[in-house]
């Protein structure tokens, strides 16, 4: 895909969650900052809620406090919301983008290009969210998956919603197989509290921003059996380096990994409280069930779901990664708890290199 | 130098402020825990304030709180305390290392290892702490430089002392420019509690631990102007980057900053609310004036002095370091310190690589 030069009229976010609707509160504020004319519409199932959210420019069930800008519209109308549009943002859980998307694909133009914001790999498939994406929209647009990954992108980064729907100061990452589409829709979304950056290796992006959620939730099962930041620290980074080998082998870039989409999403999703997975983690580490856990949640603890198939994905690939294998296990019920962090910390004396 | 198969009788640290007096209790539990009959001494300066901690085993003014173990002597004595120590810890600010090592040098063992746990560069030299060590020993001790460069090694990781002290769970690493040596050392601090890892990548180590404290007063910066986690990981991440490019500049390996004493490090000390350079940062960023920050602070926040020789030294090599420029700026009072964050966060629009 040749790099386009021109703005889309519509961008249309599908998925009004906490980081749906404040995408598309970026995606408005940055209409107005270039003085573009330009249409930007958030798309949510549920009618009411849409409904309510036009009514008082706000959505109080996943981003109170915040007043969304005059320009954003709102539809439950897929067809609708998607007809004209130049951009389309998938910001909808991971574990349910491709039953969304079959119903939307008809909607969408073969030419627009699509931005992913979910973060997780399909749990029966094993497939990134880009990947899924170009499978479903080559057969419901009756073209082919190979044409939906050059038009497809990914968002990642250090991007707490919360702190972006409040404006401060926030960098992120747009990927896509083209410098020239990465850049487009970076200029897209380029608002002035929200920085895009660009680069083009889609998978270490995706990689990044998945597995981070299952660190994540390591880092704060050490937080609920009330470890410090030392062993936090060391889980971070050990976390990073698991990572980082399993993107090097699915062909993603080592500086990736070392950015923003790889370590400025870990450590800011690690050391934040308004991280979902995080909060997962305390409270699994405070003595909580999963099942208890989920219960007590209002919002998908992606990690949970997404960390099987990451093990999955490294044994297929012969990758070793002892953190998200203790994670899982303790998912499982293999492997209590309190004995998580001591098992991670307590391997033999040797150099480092040979047992990051 | 061979490795060495048998470990020291004696172990001395020279320095009783808060990582001195914490790393003399690891390596009294490592004695006790491995069974071994070392004699392990701390050496202070300040005659009255040894003599209270060998009565109280307690050092109330840095480490209050935390029990010193039983096996731990006590000096103020330097022959006494150096005299047949086959391992010796300098645990003494980067400052005044130079000052004290040149009274302590007639009294080392010419077989001695040294080793470092200061962090900084010497501000007068730009040398960094085992440059300076094997310089003034080399002197001290009628032998070379090159002769104690190969019995200088180096420890740094995610080690707030704090937690140590409490013996929450730490890993750590030990680099020497011979793995039998790094090895050697290693086994004399592996304490249950404590866990060091070995490299031979003494260059790549110690700039880690030494960039991280100015990167550490930029996160405080942020934090004293309110900015939340997503700023702060960036600066994190764009901050090892920039530590990373000098460590490869000067012969440093990519494994060690991206281990646990390169990230690992920076992240511990920049979430730790225990982190001096941290601290220093918060109220340089809440307004208070250097002098101020330097009043309020009963202790060296290295950061400070070790910047401008950090930045001299990435000039000398044609390294950009934004970040550390910009804290210098603001150390000298050239940039307002509510101009720091915008002007880190608010470059142009460009593809992550070439702007990290």
């Amino acid at each position: 895909m040749s790099p386009r030069p021109e703005a889309p009229a519509k961008v249309t976010v599908l998925g009004a969650g906490s980081w749906g609707t404040t995408f598309a509160k970026v995606l408005a504020d940055a209409a107005a900052d270039a003085g573009a004319p330009r249409t930007v519409c958030l798309w949510g199932r549920n009618a009411q809620a849409v409904a309510a959210m036009a009514r008082e420019r706000r959505n109080d069930r996943y981003v109170p406090e915040v007043r969304l800008p005059d320009g954003l519209e709102f539809s439950s109308d897929l067809a609708a919301a998607l007809d004209g549009a130049g951009l389309v943002v998938a910001a909808i859980p991971a574990q349910s983008l491709r039953a969304q998307l079959e119903i939307a694909a008809p909607h969408l133009d073969p030419d627009a290009v699509v931005l992913s914001l979910a973060k997780g790999l399909e749990s029966s498939t094993g497939l990134r969210m880009t990947q899924v994406i170009a499978e479903v929209l080559g057969e419901g647009t009756g073209t082919t998956a190979a044409h939906w990954l050059r038009r497809t992108c990914v968002l990642s980064g250090p991007n707490l919603a919360m702190e972006i729907a409040r404006e401060e100061p926030t960098a992120s990452v747009v990927a896509a197989q083209e410098h020239g589409t990465a850049a487009w829709v970076a200029r897209c979304c380029a608002a002035p509290y929200f920085r895009p950056y660009t680069n083009t290796d889609v998978v270490g992006t995706e990689i990044g921003g998945l597995v981070k959620n299952v660190i994540a939730l390591c880092v704060g099962i050490c937080d609920g059996r009330g470890y410090g930041d030392n062993s936090k620290a060391s889980v971070m980074t050990r976390g990073l380096a698991e990572t980082t080998r399993l993107a090097l082998a699915l062909g993603g870039q080592l500086t990736t990994l070392s950015g923003l989409s790889g370590m400025g999403d870990l450590v800011a999703t690690c050391s934040s409280s308004l991280s979902r997975n995080h909060t997962a983690g305390r409270l699994l580490g405070s003595g909580l069930t999963l099942a208890q856990v989920q219960d007590a949640m209002t919002q998908t603890a992606e990690g949970i779901k997404s960390a099987p198939a990451v093990l999955a994905l490294a044994h297929r690939h012969g990758v070793d990664m002892p953190i998200t294998e203790a994670v899982v296990g303790v998912l499982r019920n293999d492997i209590p708890v309190q004995e998580l962090a001591p098992r991670l910390l307590g391997r033999d004396l040797k150099s480092e290199g040979n047992s990051a």
